[in-house]
């Protein structure tokens, strides 16, 4: 171990003896000896066998370098360049192509045994695959055909490009219901059906430019930004949008309203009650009724995953057949599907028009959406697997695979949680259940379709809402109002603004409280008075510690968070009115009044020019009252802005301390001259 | 001095000797022994001095009291009622009236000596307000007279209301440019003027209500998210857009383009150049430099103040002699202004129809400009002369007087920086000297208003851009560029969008770059790896500090951030990425690999749900490579919260230290059974 002890040449030079000098070294040279009182036993005691240390500076960078630095962390945190370093080109070669194609990484090492697994697990997400398929491209409002073909070109894009093992890719209903309900404001799918599916491929196009740019723009932490209590807020109400939604099928009404929103629905329930059809209301109950019990059979025993697993495909061949032998003209069927493969649909990508700006958003919004769900759940199976997924790669997988989709009458797809979780219990071991599901969904496409004929929707809107209530996470919510009232708050506003405004607006409302509560921290910071931890060097607050006992004569004060233009008028105001309390108090016990400020800032993590300017006025003003201000433990950047600016000359010479000890045993130790 | 030495039934139960015990009490019971890493031997020496200190939590206090208590230091940060303690009802009476008309507070000591100084300083200001405030109503295409109205009515109404002693009230620049360009993108003051007043004043009324509920509300704070970089950049740009509006009048030009970008101007001007006027561009000329010169005399001698503040009256005065002699009719002039005061305005107010939208937003956007000019000014002066100034009273005393304002005539108006710092320099002493301004303009209004008639539109260009010249801060951005490229960014962005876009444009951009800083630190937040400093107990930055030695098998990091949702995937990730590189490290140097990950929570001021997430997560990842993670030192807030949630109990029994130092000792007390 190489201990460096030379002394760094850029740190500032505090009156302080140097590095290593004895422990009774005299007190630093001429300063106005402003503190008189006496120290704590403690603090004496720690001034005996304390050595002042100075505040270093880290290494000085040129801007360039230092901006470089910078900007790799923002867009490079994981480093992606690492394993490329002293490596052979040919090894490079194949290192990139490992990178882009994680395929190469595992495919060598596929074997039949891994084969079997995902074979078993390929088989069974399929089962889920087609039912859930159709039911969200109606939720999108688009031909059931639709949702069978986003199952089978994107999953064998996802198998090529993505790393995560365990994902299942296809149309989910959250992502749909955005389109469908975005779209729909502007072009009716039943009156105008070619245009809508032009401009819902245009979206899905948009919506994988948008994801891919993100993922090779590195900037992945933008999905960030959706919190998980805005989350769990923003799809428990779209799950009860998407629910309601279904009232439609359930009840077999014909004309429903358009809209989305809870009151709109619920009056259209009610007004159209002399429309609601018996037989199909009985049918949907009943299968309602089972898909959910095997759910809870599934969730209560995981080992059963396959009773919930199966069941819709069950469910869908039953009602069919049901169907089919009534041959009843009140429950209504899907009807007839074409059969074949996906037929390209580039031409049918619209880049002009009246309509560009709301494909754009729409794919904004749904590109938004997916990739945080697909994200959230590639890293949660990542997890309980112990391996790595990388955000941004993940990003331009799913990107790509959407751009694809789009040219291939696909909509927009992603990494869809309930199938994963389905295909992690079925015992996936790669990405090949993926190309497995879309070698199933084909033979549907070429041979099965005339088979949902007789399937009546009611089935489909069953399966939905089973799928759906799975997102409405009360427990969740309630651990929010536990831990943090404020997460609850965004969780609810988005809960709410989904269910009564709009999915929009319940998006925008819950990334806006999300953002607030952050800058609300950062405006008004945690500031706390410190008192030394008896037996000791160290400083704690005196509300946190009831132990800790404030020095006399010092007002120790601990800022918690960067200091901001956003604060620092602010930092000035507390810091008068914590000294206007401690005065208050001395007088009140008698002891003597504050003569020094210590600003401990170890826990200021930046500062910026209003916060130097803070600084400098607030030791002008305590200067008026005849009370020094000293800094204690800046860390490397803030130091660095110190000394570049003048705020380092005001505080330089005698005011800069290694730590709050040595700022308070060198007050004491200039009371003894 | 009270020693609270008793422990604190709320905190947790730390495996760990009770206060006091021997140093070499035995190691925490049956916990895994996973470290097995000799300590060094500075460390070794720390655990035989330390005894293990207990993390406390702060008093445990119900829902509704933190909530209150938060709320307090987000609104009420000042604690106005501070003063009402302990005293007599009566006693509270005249104080709350102090509070409420602060003029009851210093008018009682009001003294001939005081009267005498602040009649200087108000005749001197009232010679600058007058063609100032002509000049300014032109800036936002209003008739003159309005300039004097509103320097009559605001002042006196300040002058009850106001607690800054310095600041000079009436029309500002900026303010003025924004709401002409504002309201003339939708009405033209040519073709429809009554119009263009009443929206004029219905906006100037929005902005009163506006920032009166700002100070009402204690929302204060929300001027601070204007930083002072942002305005830097944005008040050059206003100055520059304003002077290039000022080539209007000063080249004589008569069809000049209504666009305020620096393009469609300088195209404008030379489009126009057979309408330059060589007898306006003369006199302009001569009497723009000699404003300049007296400017440039001023501020190199500040005790010539009395130059720069009488020389835009002179002017007036000056060029309206030449004028009047010459009669030139090629020299445009101010023509006839209504003599008579303030014609009441509140029929003018306007709540409905087309505007309302559009009079809100320009209220809103002038309100808070106007604010920040104003509080701003208020502050300096206050911090000069040793006084506090109180932000939401202010507010609440500007927005009141714009209400009364709009009622008056008057359009938007706040304490003028240039006026301002006549006023101080000139002596006031109290608000008097506004009363005092008011009565000169009041003369002016009443008796001297035929005199205008000749004046020259060219010399109120030319006072205008002496004005403006000020805001023009280059130094202050060179000052920038040193300390803190992001803020000199955030600068630029706000100047070249102010000058190239459009003013709100430029400000939109400013308050945008600023927010992003904020989150873009809280997302990629400062996380560096700690070594102790040999004889102490201080573990500091490895980058920062040279002389920081790292402790074999520790791998120390400490978090600079709060953790939120927007970073606690980035933090997971970054502590494994120093994690794999501290390995590759101690592999090179053949030490052992890290075996115990202590995370130093110190400056960690909050936590939320997605944070105490990625603590379990980190923890998960780490254990599978046989790595323990222990925090040290959260503060109270986040130890409450981990306390609150699953997590505490993750970490509860033996992976929670009072210190670095404590962790790292307790580590090695475990390899020494």
């Amino acid at each position: 171990m190489v201990v460096n002890n030379k002394v760094d040449s850029l740190s500032y030079d505090v009156e302080a003896p140097p590095q290593g000098a004895a422990a009774t070294a005299p007190p630093p040279a001429p300063a106005p000896a402003r503190h008189h009182a006496p120290a704590p036993p403690a603090v004496r005691e720690g001034a005996a066998v304390l050595e002042l240390h100075k505040v270093s500076l880290p290494e000085r960078r040129s801007t360039a370098r230092a901006l470089r630095q910078r900007l790799a962390e923002v867009f490079f945190p994981d480093d992606p360049l690492h394993q490329f370093k002293n490596q052979s080109s040919a090894r490079r070669l194949v290192l990139a192509l490992q990178y882009f194609f994680p395929i190469f990484q595992w495919g060598s090492a596929y074997s039949p045994r891994l084969l079997r697994s995902d074979l078993v697990a390929g088989l069974t997400i399929a089962s889920l695959a087609i039912p859930q398929g159709i039911s969200y491209a109606k939720l999108a409002n688009l031909p059931p055909i639709i949702g069978l073909y986003s199952s089978f070109v994107p999953p064998l894009i996802y198998s090529l490009l993505g790393s995560s093992r365990d994902l299942a890719v296809g149309p989910v209903s959250i992502a749909s219901l955005v389109m469908g309900s975005m779209l729909r404001e502007a072009v009716s799918p039943d009156e105008e059906p070619i245009l809508y599916l032009q401009l819902a491929f245009t979206s899905t196009f948009f919506a994988g430019v948008f994801q891919a740019s993100l993922g090779f723009l590195r900037l992945g932490f933008i999905v960030d930004f959706l919190s998980k209590a805005t989350l769990t807020g923003f799809m428990g109400g779209a799950a009860i949008i998407v629910s309601l939604q279904q009232l439609k099928g359930l009840l077999g009404i014909v004309h429903f309203t358009s809209h989305m929103g809870f009151v709109d629905v619920m009056r259209s329930v009610f007004k159209r009650h002399d429309e609601w059809e018996w037989q199909t209301i009985t049918m949907g109950t009943a299968f309602l009724a089972i898909l959910l019990l095997t759910r809870q059979i599934s969730a209560r025993n995981p080992k059963l995953f396959w009773i919930s697993a199966g069941a819709p495909l069950t469910s869908v061949i039953i009602s069919t057949i049901l169907s089919f032998i009534w041959k009843s003209h009140s429950i209504s069927v899907i009807g007839i599907l074409p059969r074949g493969v996906n037929p390209p649909s580039a031409n049918m990508l619209t880049f002009s028009g009246s309509y560009v700006a709301l494909t754009i958003k729409t794919g904004i919004m749904t590109g938004i959406l997916s990739l945080t769900e697909g994200i959230a759940v590639g890293r949660t199976f990542a997890s309980i697997n112990n391996y790595q997924v990388d955000g941004n790669k993940e990003m331009m997988a799913i990107g790509i695979m959407n751009m694809a989709g789009s040219c291939a009458s696909c909509y927009v797809t992603t990494g869809s949680f309930s199938r994963s979780a389905v295909n992690y219990s079925a015992g996936c071991k790669t990405a090949v259940s993926n190309i497995v599901m879309a070698a199933a969904v084909l033979v549907t496409l070429l041979f099965l379709m005339p088979l949902f004929h007789y399937t009546p929707n009611v089935i489909l809107s069953a399966i939905i809402i089973t799928a759906v209530v799975g997102l409405i996470d009360v427990r969740g919510a309630a651990k929010l109002w536990k831990v943090d009232k404020l997460d609850f708050l965004a969780c609810m506003a988005a809960f709410l603004g989904v269910l009564l405004v709009s999915v929009q607006m319940g998006l925008a409302i819950a990334v806006g409280i999300s953002l607030f509560k952050i800058l609300l921290q950062v405006t008004r910071p945690n500031m706390v008075v410190k008192g030394i931890i008896p037996g000791t060097q160290s400083y704690r607050s005196v509300v946190q510690y009831r132990e800790a006992v404030r020095v006399p004569s010092f007002l120790i004060v601990g800022v918690e968070s960067a200091i901001y233009f956003s604060n620092s008028m602010y930092l000035v105001e507390r810091v008068m009115r914590f000294l206007r309390d401690e005065d208050e108090r001395a007088l009140k016990s008698n002891q003597s009044s504050i003569r020094c400020v210590v600003l401990d800032m170890s826990a200021v993590a930046a500062i910026d020019t209003s916060g130097l300017d803070a600084l400098s006025e607030l030791k002008k003003v305590l200067e008026k009252r005849n009370i020094e201000l000293v800094l204690a433990n800046p860390v490397g950047s803030v130091a660095e802005r110190m000394f570049n600016s003048a705020v380092g000359e005001l505080f330089g010479s005698d005011r800069l301390f290694f730590s709050v000890a040595e700022a308070v045993a060198a007050g004491a130790g200039k009371a003894q001259p």
